[in-house]
């Protein structure tokens, strides 16, 4: 892409959409994934409205310019990271909530809506948007559809693509297109919108998104446990969800994570413990019951304290530490790599286990927290990026989790995406059939390979 | 086709699993759709593995041979209708529940498994699995999800897909893929599992399926209630989810439907209602009150009659009368067309308000029933097809109803798909960039266009 391509785009658009900055697009040439490689983009282009969009990717399309397309940029993948001579597309400025259908339990919604705003707007009108990713105080809904992003929601109402009923998306030649319904039900031709859930921008560009809304859930009570081995903490989780309860939050921390937060937030916990749980129910009536459920299978594992919330403010106070678990790891004072395995619930034990013999193997710390009622934990690689051996021993240490989480039957990405970090893994994961299934999608829909290049799919340019 | 065709075919499959009398093959060149054309087969495959599967379809890929994949032939749309010269691929014989994987709660079936009896056997384990199609003692899970097939459970539950964690899939040309995961959750690539689910065997044939499953429920609370005017039954359905409830059932029926559902099981409903409404909740304590709210709402809207049904078992026998409604509609002594449109639920008044006034002006029977909660309802245009000129009438009755459907901001088909039946109306609800996007895909998947020719997307052979 050369200059007289960025004016050309730029007489394409309305004035203020596009830039060509150093500065402005070395601010926005990353996400938040370590370790992967960003290129130098030619422009950055801020639509504000489908049209826009639609021009954007025409003229991409016809001039074989890469696109990437961005939110918040607080994706963990290196999706959102730049390649050579390329278009950034941000969809920050596309932020409108269209509509909110009380009756309906339906809101439309532009990409750059942030998830908290809109999770905050629909609260107002007494709805729920539960999709919760740690970032969803940056993070926007496009960026939560491209990744099929998660939260601490997930366990008990599922993730960002469970709320999604529709989209609108413009393909890479430019043309609009409507996916979905927008009524409960609705099964007319293939299932588009899943198809564009979660492929990271490699296959269109999301302008607007219809999700479903559920009723307010009721005031939550919060309970913590702790646990003399991780072990313990990791059978609890089993044990209860086996017995059929379906907790609104179930989530871990190791004692590593528990120390850093607390160096942020002094939650008062006890000394002398490995592992916690932070389980919450928001059933009303029947949650003091959930939790007292707990609290036995906890002690049946070794807990050695199990302390319910006197009131919802401090359940609130224990979900903001579990929140701060990405702040924490990110000051102490080490590089990170955060990983993204999924198990099966009864492997959680296996995978907390096999970390430990990763760290001693590779010489690496190792801390953990995650969604371990989904069997959806982030394991964190934390080392010293100026010694050169270390790092190599890190990034060994970093697959060597993925190949434990193949092994135990799980994924190597529970809701982070595969972006550039994972894209070598995703044949470990996929059978050939799947993988040239996919590599025949991404031809049909993106014939020039214009979208996203370089992510998701192997052995593609 | 040939003879010498079905001998080869024959020569590379075991024994008993090629057939071709012709009174086997016609008798199984229909489903349960009327008015929609069925070829003459060639060849019924009945394969026992997945192996068996891709042998056919390699074969069948190599000679340009269609194949009609069939379950229980319960469909409701012609999309297990035999085509000229077809092969009939039955997956009824691989019917083994491979796995019921209690702490997961997760099960792994072959598709031949019939939903009823999967939903009784993980019942004996505590577990649920709630897709609940009105056919759901014959029909079988790899047609729930050829279809994507809903039931009375949506309301609350979600449909076949949001059940769905992964696949096996035999490809057309016989390679075999895994798609989707076991864990709970999974971003690992393209989801290309719910891409197979609903495309009603175009795209592939699912030899295996994982599915979600749920800890049982609580026993339901029964309610019924009887109104002057189907609208009013339509403002209470807005009303009551409106206000936040989910109940685990809501069901609606009009009065030539109860009456003749009450012509097989006397249910010594009130006469003078027009319509009524059946609502259960699963929240075991909760229940009561979730039905004295229904119960007000009803009022409201001028119920003469609202009885909550003592046990268990009167509600019970309330569901089977509502599960009658298919039997009821066969037996008027008419031929019945059954329409499935999905509607806002605030529009659902003017969707029974407009069934009226079609009724009217084509002048034949338009009887009504259906999953009220999520504004998916079944008319059934109910005619003489002995005479021709009613006949004509009916179809454009029929075609009136789904017109209605797109007008009220709704879908053609809510829960039954496209099959042949509504294939030159998947036009009118998607766009041509939605359109082409799905034939680009039916071709990258299935460049020779063997799997079930003539469904589900308009103007390919």
């Amino acid at each position: 892409m050369t200059t007289a391509d960025v004016r050309a785009l730029r007489e394409l658009l309305p004035d203020g959409r596009v830039f060509d900055d150093a500065d402005v697009l070395e601010a926005h040439s990353r996400d938040r994934a370590g370790f992967c490689p960003a290129g130098a983009p030619a422009a950055l282009v801020r639509p504000r409205s489908t049209d826009e969009v639609a021009t954007t990717l025409a003229w991409a399309h016809r001039n074989r310019v890469p696109v990437v397309p961005q939110g918040a940029r607080s994706g963990l993948s290196g999706a959102a990271n730049a390649v050579d001579g390329c278009v950034l597309l941000s969809l920050e400025k596309m932020d409108r909530i269209l509509d909110i259908d009380v009756s309906e339990q339906v809101a439309v919604v532009q990409p750059g809506v942030v998830n908290g705003v809109l999770a905050a707007k629909v609260a107002e009108h007494g709805l729920f948007y539960p999709p919760d990713p740690g970032s969803r105080s940056v993070s926007t809904i496009g960026g939560n559809v491209a990744t099929n992003a998660g939260g601490m929601c997930c366990v008990k109402y599922g993730v960002t693509g469970d709320f999604v009923r529709g989209l609108e998306v413009v393909l890479a030649d430019g043309r609009v297109m409507r996916t979905g319904r927008r009524t409960a039900k609705g099964v007319a031709g293939y299932d588009l919108t899943h198809l564009i859930v979660g492929s990271e921008g490699t296959l269109g560009v999301v302008t607007e998104v219809t999700v479903a809304l559920r009723p307010a859930a009721a005031q939550p009570l919060t309970a913590v446990a702790f646990f003399p081995t991780i072990a313990d903490a990791a059978r609890t989780v089993d044990g209860y969800l086996g017995q059929g309860y379906r907790p609104s939050v179930l989530e871990f921390m190791d004692r590593p994570t528990v120390n850093a937060v607390q160096k942020i937030a002094d939650l008062g916990f006890p000394d002398g413990m490995e592992g916690m749980l932070l389980v919450q129910s928001d059933r009303g009536d029947a949650a003091p019951a959930d939790l007292a459920a707990f609290e036995e299978v906890a002690r049946t594992h070794r807990a050695s304290e199990v302390v319910v919330a006197d009131d919802p403010a401090e359940g609130e106070l224990l979900m903001a530490a579990r929140r701060l678990v990405g702040d924490a790891h990110e000051q102490l004072g080490l590089t990170v790599m955060v990983d993204d395995v999924c198990v099966p619930r009864r492997r959680l034990v296996d995978l907390v286990e096999g970390l430990a013999r990763i760290a001693d193997q590779y010489q690496v710390q190792v801390l953990c927290a995650g969604h371990a009622g989904d069997g959806n934990m982030h394991p964190v690689v934390a080392f010293d990026s100026g010694d050169e051996a270390e790092t190599a021993r890190a990034h060994q240490a970093f697959d060597a989790i993925m190949a434990l989480g193949l092994e135990l039957g799980g994924t190597i990405t529970g809701e982070h995406g595969v972006g550039h970090l994972k894209r070598r893994w995703l044949g470990e994961e996929l059978d050939e059939a799947a993988l040239s299934t996919q590599r025949a999608i991404k031809a049909a829909l993106d014939p020039h390979g214009i979208l996203n290049p370089g992510r998701v799919l192997p052995d593609l340019p």
